[in-house]
C-alpha cells in the first residue's frame, strides 16, 4: 500500500505501549503482554487496521496481533484502536521474520488478507505468503494445529494457495469463490471495500495444519 | 443436453458390441470386455463423446468407459469412435446407478466434465455428482485410491466440490481456476468449446481418495 511519508509516525509508534518495535521484546512474552492466556491470532499485513480492530471488538476473549511493515500505515491502525480494546497489539515488522516474533506454539490462527500476489515471474512464487516455505513456518508457530484464513481478490494467488495447502497436506474448509455472495461472516478490509466495488470476485479459504 | 429424438438410436445402440444396455452384462466383467487387465477410467456423462474418444486415442494402454443416459446423444458418441479404437466402451445408463455397473475395485479414475450444477435450491445439492454421497460411491469402486478429475464452468458447483472433497478428506491437486489460461493439458469437450468462447472461466481439479 503506497502511503505519503509521515515524519511523525515513528515517534507516535514509539510512544504507544501496544506497538512492538523491537523483536527482542515479544518472543515468548505474548501472554504477559496481554496479561492473559487467551488464544493469539495474528494478521499479517494489517494495513490501516480496520479488519483487526473490528474482529477484536467482536471476539474479546481472543488476543489479536497485527504485523505491518509500513510505519506510515501502521500508525493509522494504532490510532483507530479504541482505548478500551486491550486485546490488540501491533508489530512494526516484516512477515518474513515471523519466527523472530513468536515462539513455537504461541499462535492459534493467522489471517492473510489481500497480500501481495507477486504475479508474473515464476521465481517470485517464493515471496507469496502461502508458499510452502511460509506454510511450514506458520506450522512451526502453531499450537498443535494452526489455522490460516486467507482472503484475496487475486485469482492466480488463490489458485496457487489452494494447491500449496493441498500439497502440504493442510485441511481446507469453508472455501468460497465469491465471498460477497456467500453466507460466510466477513469483516471487510479497507482494500476489500475499494476493490469489491469494482465487481471483483473475492476468494477465501480456511486451512488447518495436520 | 437437449437433443432431437432419434427413433433409430436404440436399434443402432443394440447393434453395437461396444455398448452396454443391460447392466447384468458388465459388473465384474470389464477385463473380459476389453480383453486385457489395463486400468479402467470412466467418464460420467460422456455426451457426444469428443472427450472420451480423443483421450482414449492418446492413451491406448488405458480402457475408457463413457456412461450417458440420453440414447440420442450416446449414439453420436458411438458413431464418433474409430473402428480400430478397442479401448473404449459405452454404457447407456445413469450415474446414480453406478454401483450396478462396476464391482468394487474395477475403476481407477472418473472424469466428470461439465455436469449439471443443480444450482438454486439447497436440497438439490444431493444430486450433484460431487456430493459426499457420490464421493463415497466412487471411493468404493476404486482400486485403492480412486481419482476424480472434475471440469466445470460453474463457479458454485466448483466451490461446492472443493469443499466436499476437502471435508471428505480427499487429496486435491492440480487445481485451476482458469484452465484455458493455464499449462494443464486439456482435451476440450463439446460443451467447453461452446462455452469458453463466451469468455467463461473453466475450473478444474484432481482429487484422490485416501
Amino acid at each position: 500500500m503506497r502511503m505519503r511519508n509521515k515524519p511523525w509516525a515513528e515517534d507516535e509508534l514509539k510512544k504507544s505501549n501496544i506497538v512492538i518495535l523491537d523483536k527482542k521484546n515479544c518472543k515468548g512474552s505474548w501472554s504477559s503482554f496481554f496479561k492473559n492466556e487467551n488464544e493469539v491470532h495474528l494478521e499479517i499485513g494489517c494495513g490501516k487496521g480496520k479488519f483487526i480492530t473490528e474482529t477484536a471488538e467482536k471476539n474479546k476473549n481472543i488476543n489479536y496481533i497485527g504485523i505491518e511493515k509500513n510505519k506510515n500505515v501502521l500508525v493509522l491502525a494504532v490510532q483507530k484502536l479504541k482505548k478500551e480494546q486491550s486485546n490488540v497489539g501491533f508489530i512494526l515488522g516484516d512477515a518474513h521474520n515471523i519466527t523472530s516474533y513468536f515462539l513455537n506454539g504461541e499462535l492459534s490462527r493467522i489471517y492473510i488478507n489481500f497480500c501481495d500476489p507477486w504475479e508474473g515471474k515464476k521465481k517470485w512464487a517464493k515471496r507469496r505468503l502461502t508458499h510452502r516455505n511460509f506454510l511450514n513456518l506458520y506450522k512451526s508457530l502453531g499450537k498443535k494445529n494452526i489455522e490460516v484464513f486467507l482472503k484475496t481478490d487475486n485469482r492466480e494467488l488463490f489458485e496457487f494457495s489452494l494447491n500449496e495447502f493441498s500439497n502440504e497436506n493442510w485441511k481446507l474448509k469453508n472455501i468460497s469463490l465469491d465471498l460477497h455472495n456467500s453466507n460466510y461472516e466477513n469483516v471487510i478490509t479497507e482494500y476489500e471495500e475499494k476493490f469489491s466495488q469494482k465487481g471483483a470476485y473475492i476468494f477465501r479459504l480456511e486451512a488447518k495444519s495436520l
